[in-house]
């Protein structure tokens, strides 16, 4: 297990979202060199703002690496039409992956379209999709990264709510390890789950752990959504799954993604990457 | 799979925390009675202020059923004498319960102590608890019935989150098939679930599946413990469900169990038993 208590941040990355009510992409970049974050997760809106070739270049200046890009998938929808509508635009999400130099793309489930009790549908629909732009994402270098969310999300923003259930989708459309695909992990989404450590170490072994995240479990938690915890403030035992992940054979960059509306977006982002450097020191 | 669309209620029953706010426990065997709901699950604190052997009287010679006594569990703890502590706890319980002729004790996995981010070590906890109350409720023929909650409640409830971890521990206590230990199921807490076909068929083929609980799961929820919708308001195929737990062997009461302070908690519980019997028809 690496350890990050000495020394600089050379495993740090922060996703944008954490810092996204008082920072664009441009100032993002700036302040994660300021800070020796060596990396970055932008979200598509703003790269598209900017231009992902321009994207590229000013993370390059800055001598960022990027995690991972925030976000595709989102595949189940009411007819043929809506699947295919999300399948072009997750092709449309590869090339400016492509063209940012990304790690991976991160690529969540998506929940039922309104209306729908249909679960089991939508889930094939993610499979369908993931399957009809693995293809494209191969050709393109840009490894698809599922990232399992909670199961408090599945009904409306991401049917795969589990590690097997990731690691399962891989088998089914990887049988042969060719690659490009794999998972993106994130404590505040499987820290719950009593077949951590087993699917952690399943990834693992078959070289699918593309992506770490972490942020805290807030005790109590009052939004579903906006209310993540700095780490360190909740109840996760981040450590104990930083090792898992770790020894499954994870060498990354350790991505912070906190949503809270209330806290940390309200405070200046300098003041909020400076407790993440303290607290990736002694807390992850 | 039963048709409950025609007829009468004869599988309905009633969790006395849908109208905890409104009704006490005798208002409420009453109001069963006076709707035609032949069954009631009644929490510890309004039986104990009753007494059970008066709550159990009152119950009988209104015709109703006890599908469930609500609830005992909750056995992490700090420290040995904490969870003795639960232990002798749990002991009152099924005692309770026998007096009250309950057909199963609801048994929560607890969350973790104040302070604590050892997941692991709560389960283990909460195996160990049931270990040691096991013969007590076997020698006075209360079955136990785990109710895995919702993963949103891991930390700070329930550390038992999944069908598969409750079946799980259904074959590590009870190697043998001797009884006395099943599943409570709960739509609400395994909607979401992967695995729910495959572990709903697990339970079954051991005879496990002890209760079977509806309400809905409401898109947006707005608070994480009291915000569950009607059958019917919200995402989950209640349907489905049942008939997977119906296809699984399960021939007992259906029990309705809704928490929503801002919405059916306000309302007449005339009016929530009407709406009830009426989903309980066309829903359910």
């Amino acid at each position: 297990m690496r350890d990050l208590t000495q020394g600089g941040l050379e495993h740090l990355a922060l996703n944008w979202a954490t810092v996204r009510e008082r920072w664009d992409l441009a100032q993002t970049i700036e302040g994660c060199a300021r800070h020796g974050i060596p990396g970055i997760a932008p979200w598509r809106e703003p790269v598209q703002a900017m231009g992902a070739a321009a994207a590229r270049r000013r993370i390059k200046d800055a001598g960022l690496r990027v995690s991972g890009y925030c976000r595709a998938g989102l595949f189940p929808a009411a007819d043929a039409a809506g699947l295919q509508a999300a399948i072009d635009d997750n092709r449309r999400a590869i090339d400016e992956a492509a063209a940012l130099g990304a790690e991976c793309l991160v690529i969540l489930g998506g929940g039922m379209p309104a209306g729908s009790r249909d679960l089991p549908l939508a889930r094939r629909q993610a499979q369908d999709g993931l399957a009809a732009i693995l293809p494209h994402a191969r050709a393109c270098g840009v490894p698809l990264a599922i990232e399992p969310l909670h199961p408090m999300y599945a009904a409306d923003r991401c049917c795969v709510s589990t590690l097997k259930q990731a690691n399962d989708l891989c088998e089914k459309l990887d049988p042969y390890d060719d690659g490009g695909l794999g998972l993106a992990i994130d404590v505040y989404h499987v820290f719950w789950d009593p077949e951590l450590e087993r699917e952690v170490q399943r990834a693992g072994a078959a070289g699918r752990i593309l992506a770490f995240h972490v942020c805290d479990w807030l005790v109590p938690t009052r939004d579903m959504l906006l209310d993540r915890g700095m780490m360190g403030d909740g109840v996760i035992d981040i450590r104990r799954i930083r090792g898992l992940v770790e020894a499954a054979g994870y060498a990354g960059l350790i991505e912070v993604e906190i949503f809270s509306r209330d806290d940390w977006w309200r405070r200046d982002p300098e003041e909020v990457l400076a407790v993440i450097a303290e607290r990736y020191r002694t807390v992850v």
